[in-house]
């Protein structure tokens, strides 16, 4: 049995990952971390477990491993402090907004030699892996075209999209990921349209709201990524991957499976509402991965390296739409 | 938390009750009855629960509530014995096969005045249950008629055929709950009609596998049941409820949402396999209930009159199969 | 050229017949015959054809086949009248609602050996005809049970159902005749049950607008129909026929392929709204098939005695409604 | 009844052009003009036209209109010829390649105040047609993004390809005008990905056969285009249209809708095979809305301007692809 250290117990905290961790048979959630005391006391209550503060975490024994769901802006730091304590580490995505503190903190984890899995959960998602795992058995020969259509149903916070990074680095960067995931070979050029035309807010804290992307591959495949911040019916998750023999397609979850027809046509249920229902799954896929990591069983599907990369896509993206130009890379 | 015996160690109670008795926050599987050691052990060492007796079982303080899930034909039995000793009873349907038997043991439950529920899961399936409930909600004006389809995705052996009741006692009762549960009211009269020709085995013990079983109720509207033993394309599990001013349908729950489109055409996941896979939540809800039940803040959704209802249905199907005509009830 | 003679210039003479007869390159509508004299000017009017009493249509050497499309009580007649004149007859079903009159009339074609094509149009849909012919190929194996949905969008007009024989001979019949078409054996059995539900005019005049019909065929094989003379949501035209190896199903078409996703849910087009729409290709297809046995190169795929047959399903069908048997045949 | 005078007995022009002109009932197949005469005898046999010289159908008085489908480097002069002779002018896309060209030609258009539609027939698609009608008519508010799909079977010859103009000004050409169609406004910027991945011989010819384009409007709404010289699984033709509100969404159409289910999966038809049949409506629509235009009652819906509009808006792909730069326009 391992014990979990939870940084973060805010929204994710509660509803994903203090939930997946008291479910797995082989992890405790040990204790929960978190400067806002009504979060950590609500989680503390429900699963018995300790509060702690950062360091008292950090220098506990009886931690085995942590999991960071806290503040972006934390991320690097309680990273740093947790490979030098020499604890796994699986944190959320990003590791940072700015690539040189990611590397910064990518050189302490590879020092400390401490396992560090970044939380790309949509890869553990059945729907995409399975795209993933049937181009591999060849089923539409080899890739050429990508697409990933990603839009949330109603915008943010104006507050949280100031902190956020923008949307290529808060957003997009799931795709970015999802893009490398599924074709295997890293980009060779990026350009990226943008324009705020959903949300007054998120235009006025200087960010956009909606976006295409193009990228191209060396093999010649090209992928193209569809953002929203309001789809307005639901999550919208969808990938479509062509290739030489036809296409694969994951198409939404919906939230049931009922339809109704009448006089004013056939109607049926909106996709799941947004990120905590439609990766329920692969959430916890993804934490009985790191629990395999702690047994030594495996190492981690993405690691600092993943992380930096998505991030460095963001930033070639948006370079892309401050300049009007494709970006090589 | 309320300490449950668990009589039965088979399939359905390994795969389905232990793990939700387990699961939930306000149960514990305190025991395993069952007369086959290897299975019973195998449950108590997974969840580190004792091996009772059914003696020991009855006459254990400490057991709160008792869920039956052994061999059909001790049923009645144990619900005697569970009701004598004041513990209230989950049991899987049916009751018993035989009707007067059925009787005889309500009348024992009634006497001890100990709440006992009938396991008809399906009436807890996410998408069944939205049909009754926007049937309740208007959506579709006044019921006219309904459809339900109910396929195996592959005939059972047939020693369990054997002693399974037939067909209608075994696999339409669920169905003819279901019929029940969606109408509101009672069947006036019953049709059935049925054949052998998915399987040798079940011809040879004198059972049929394919059927349909047509009734009517009190308010002129019908319902059609369509039953196989054998669908060749998983678990078909389909209502569709006609009103006044249109159709609601629950469609199939397909195993992943990919679809595949080639020079071949277009491909997409055949149904859940079976019930463990299709009716999982609905194991879960079921059991939520009978938590409820415990509590004192509900009373079985589905009694034992329920269970000799969907009986009285089924011995009158076969009635009518048998003579070639429609049974008035 | 064939000069066909149309008899009828009612909706389904106008709007079907007169268009495919002058759409067909070997086809010309040389005359129409109607006792409304403003329906018949409309036709003649439109494609500059005659119009003619009966008794001119009938001796007219110029007219090579006539088709039927007049009052159903006028069928048996008229096909008598052509027969005896010797020209090729194609006629909307029923020939009579009378079986004995329908035995006198073919009698009466027999005798004069001349060639007679019943308007089973759905025969010709390509969606149907593609389910027959999958099963001759073999894709699901044996046939074992087949399920016909039937639903018109909204109930006739009280006074049409009185002279219309009845929801089995005017609406079923279309029905019994697909089974007979998919399963290529002749039924054994026959149970109907029926209700008036749906629509105060046709109770009044006492015939039933919702049934539930359920046929055995001597290879063991079932087929069940499901009829409403009102759905709320356009055509209901189905076909689901389940086999060894697993299902085929006709779905719907419907009015259009653009779907809407909105916060209410996601919307799609009803099914197409009735039997014009639905069946434009059907009336199509076996225009062309009339004008292959014109040309010697077919005999009528459905003849006189399909239209007995059907005729007959339909009077049993009724006999099984008024005695609550099952009606062996 | 309108003369036709029909350039072209090609492919579309025997299939689809001569078929419309003859069924149409105002317009009448007059003459048709083609230098391979095997060609022009096909059509002049079935139909009973006059084979004519470009010369004789210019001169000829009785030509009401023409219909120009011949070879593409013909178009601009026929049409110049056509407009001098005072004959309203229906021709295929594009008026020519070369942009210069199009504007002289569009110059003698004007000067003689001749009807000139231009075939761009996916407007007249009954399913794009409705997105565009529905957008108008508010169901998802303001259009935010546009996802245009569109895919062929499998790819031409090289020696068509070599003589096409290239992937946007013979394929795209559609999409660009699809994009103004339902965007209603002309796009400020344009960017190009392209890659040759499909096809040795597209390569060779130095085409590519895969593009994403991506477009911006005045609006800050987006547009982007995904094609392929080959799907491998028919044409595939697809719009989705983002909104304030929600998506409307054109789905292809499939070949028939019939599904077989087994254990191998769900089955359905492929989407149409290619443009002869998806886009069967949407020619005839056309042709219908020509008619009205040689009656006065409309003019044309596409003019030569929107010819050239979609030719500048390809032409500007082809400089972004091989600048690598977005190109404002």
């Amino acid at each position: 049995m391992f014990n979990i250290a939870l940084f973060g117990a805010g929204r994710i905290g509660q509803v994903v990952h203090a939930v997946n961790i008291a479910e797995h048979p082989q992890t405790n959630l040990y204790s929960i971390i978190d400067p806002f005391a009504d979060n950590a006391n609500k989680i503390a209550n429900k699963y018995g477990c300790k509060i702690q503060s950062v360091e008292e975490a950090m220098q506990d024994a009886n931690v085995d491993a942590v999991l960071i769901a806290s503040a972006t802006d934390t991320h690097a730091e309680l990273i740093e402090l947790a490979a030098k304590a020499g604890k796994p580490i699986f944190c959320e995505k990003p590791v940072h907004l700015d690539m040189a503190r990611v590397e910064q903190c990518l050189a302490v984890v590879e020092a400390q030699q401490v396992p560090l899995f970044i939380g790309f959960n949509r890869r553990w998602d059945p729907q995409f892996k399975q795209v993933s795992d049937r181009l591999s058995l060849g089923e539409i020969g080899k890739a050429e075209s990508l697409l990933i259509t990603s839009r949330d149903p109603s915008p943010p916070p104006a507050e949280y999209v100031k902190v956020s990074g923008g949307l290529f680095r808060d957003m997009t960067i799931h795709d970015f990921d999802m893009a490398r995931f599924i074709m295997g070979e890293e980009p060779v050029s990026i350009y990226a349209c943008g324009s705020s035309i959903v949300d007054e807010g998120i235009k006025a804290v200087g960010d956009i709201d909606t976006a295409f992307v193009v990228m191209k591959f060396p093999s010649g495949a090209m992928a193209t990524i569809s953002n929203s911040r309001r789809s307005g019916y639901g999550y919208d998750q969808r990938i479509e991957l062509h290739g030489e023999k036809g296409v694969l397609t994951a198409k939404n979850l919906h939230e049931d499976a009922v339809e109704l027809w009448t006089e004013e046509g056939c109607k049926y249920a909106k996709p799941e509402f947004f990120f905590l229902e439609r990766y329920k799954a692969a959430y916890i896929a993804e934490w009985n991965h790191f629990v395999e990591v702690l047994n030594g069983q495996a190492i981690p599907a993405t690691s600092g390296l993943d992380g930096m990369q998505a991030l460095y896509l963001a930033d070639k993206a948006l370079e892309s739409l401050q300049t009007g130009k494709e970006i090589q890379l």
